[in-house]
């Protein structure tokens, strides 16, 4: 099926771009309370997955023996900025379990906080894999491997421990038995492809109390799931603390909301993580957890401004009542 | 009607993202000779205008007047990337018609060439408007104005002599009669939507002599209408002079090939560069005017890489033989 436009971008009289997708709303029955576009193809969540990748970390006790509390668990959960707060948390995360930065199997990235980037660049300071937004989740990875006492070494790899225990709680949260296919995400880890129906369904699941320590640690601390002014710490500071929300590359997001049992799973065809922001905000709207704070209303509909500061259209969300 | 896909990202066996879009060919006769996608829709052309929107500072003579070369004619077609190459030659030009930095219109931004830009952060340098990457084009309207001894003050205005003179010539090159939308672009100049059809039309024409002095500069100095490594010069450096092409923001790009009489449009609907930039390779390569040179086939057929440096995927071009 041909997954129907969800987002337009105005200039003028003229709408210039539109972003096509498709959104699955599942309650905790497992049912699809909400449809649009192509729910069957298995698709990629890439880091809105790291919620539940989180999960062994909690679930096999490594998160209680070395005393991690919410902070260690909403970075597990993070596509971080890499600001100091972020950076020293981890650091010492690292030092904690007795592993170096060198034991990261992610590359490094710039800070995606512009003022930190550009301050790095002044100092003459290189990105380290630290800096990595996925440095959390992959301190998660090797907290586990250091509470299961296995090695560290390889542990991004499907084969390691660590990962079968992710892909096995993401088949009892799906209810997907076979094979679940797989790629490499950004950062080396392993990234599983479900449909989206599936994914949604999933993610309702953590509405219950296997999801409630990562919610609780995610909307506890929006800012270290994300970084200053990123979308998800707007989006979960502007619903209060009702509902975890988690960006993926290339379009995804993925939302939880426990007082209504419900699992929200977005992905943009065309990968735009603009439209993808858009989306989840107005899902957000409709489900009566987003503020009116600017911030949020900005990432729900956007002017369109050029270098001289002047409005030329808009960003706007169509289809979603 | 539904615009096909023409380009696919791979992660390992799926396709994780897709981007739909239209192309037109045109051929010096008008008539439309390759089609995908809807080519009916107005939509904005954006910097891939440039070309057309330089031709009132040749054809009123004043790049005569000022003695300007194929080098200025070149920025004046150009998103460039703000390097010495470029604010060097800008900032000469602005002196040699009498103009500041401030009488240009549009805003300032950082350099799109790294090394400019962090060297720029470094140093404690601000962008300045000659570094916005319409610089060119802007002095080009100032230069006109100059020439015809007209106000410069409000030259990016719809009303201004030197707009009318640009709409007119499109008009014309589109055999268009009749109101012709516009909208305002990111550097503060009008930007007019037409068929993609009628873009296509419209280039073809500057196959001919009309065309000459614009092909020629732009075709002589690839890197003055982009950038260091940038995709138009890449492109034409690849095609050895064969053909002139032009990105535009929101997944536009446009070329003109002489020899074969073809003018070309493509629009990405969600406004990807990355894919209209191989779109644009495929067309070239279709026509056989890609050369075999590693960085243009790059940006044909992509490998995705991940920040450990691993190939996780790929993009492609789909659907164009």
């Amino acid at each position: 099926m041909t997954n129907p436009v969800l987002v337009e971008l105005t200039r003028g009289d003229i709408v210039e771009s539109v972003h096509r997708g498709s959104v699955a709303v599942a309650d905790s029955q497992r049912r699809i309370v909400f449809a649009l576009g192509d729910l069957d193809t298995p698709v990629y969540p890439r880091s809105s997955l790291k919620p539940i990748q989180a999960l062994p970390l909690i679930e096999s006790g490594a998160a209680d023996a070395f005393g991690l509390g919410d902070e260690e668990i909403a970075l597990a959960c993070a596509s971080h900025s890499g600001e100091p707060m972020h950076t020293t948390r981890v650091a010492a995360w690292l030092k904690r379990i007795g592993c170096l930065e060198s034991d990261l199997a992610c590359g490094a990235h710039p800070s995606r906080y512009e003022p930190v980037a550009e301050a790095m660049i002044r100092a003459g300071e290189k990105p380290t894999r630290i800096h990595n937004n996925c440095s959390g989740k992959h301190t998660g990875f090797l907290t586990v491997a250091r509470h299961w006492d296995i090695a560290t070494h390889g542990y991004e790899q499907i084969g390691h421990p660590v990962q079968q225990a992710i892909l096995q709680i993401l088949s009892e949260l799906a209810e997907i038995s076979g094979e679940i296919p797989y790629g490499i995400d950004g950062c080396a880890a392993p990234n599983f492809a479900l449909p989206l129906a599936a994914q949604a369904k999933a993610f309702a699941k953590l509405t219950a109390s296997r999801g409630e320590r990562v919610v609780r640690a995610m909307t506890a601390h929006p800012e270290l799931v994300s970084g200053t002014g990123r979308t998800c710490a707007v989006l979960m500071r502007s619903a209060g603390g009702r509902a975890a929300v988690k960006t993926g590359a290339e379009g995804f997001f993925a939302g939880i909301v426990p007082e209504l049992g419900l699992g929200i799973a977005i992905k943009i065809e065309d990968g735009a993580g603009r439209a993808a922001d858009a989306v989840m905000a107005a899902m957000l709207a409709k489900y009566g957890l987003l503020g009116d704070d600017e911030a949020a209303q900005k990432i729900l509909r956007c002017p369109i401004t050029n270098t001289a500061g002047e409005v030329v259209g808009e960003r706007r969300v169509v289809g979603i009542g």
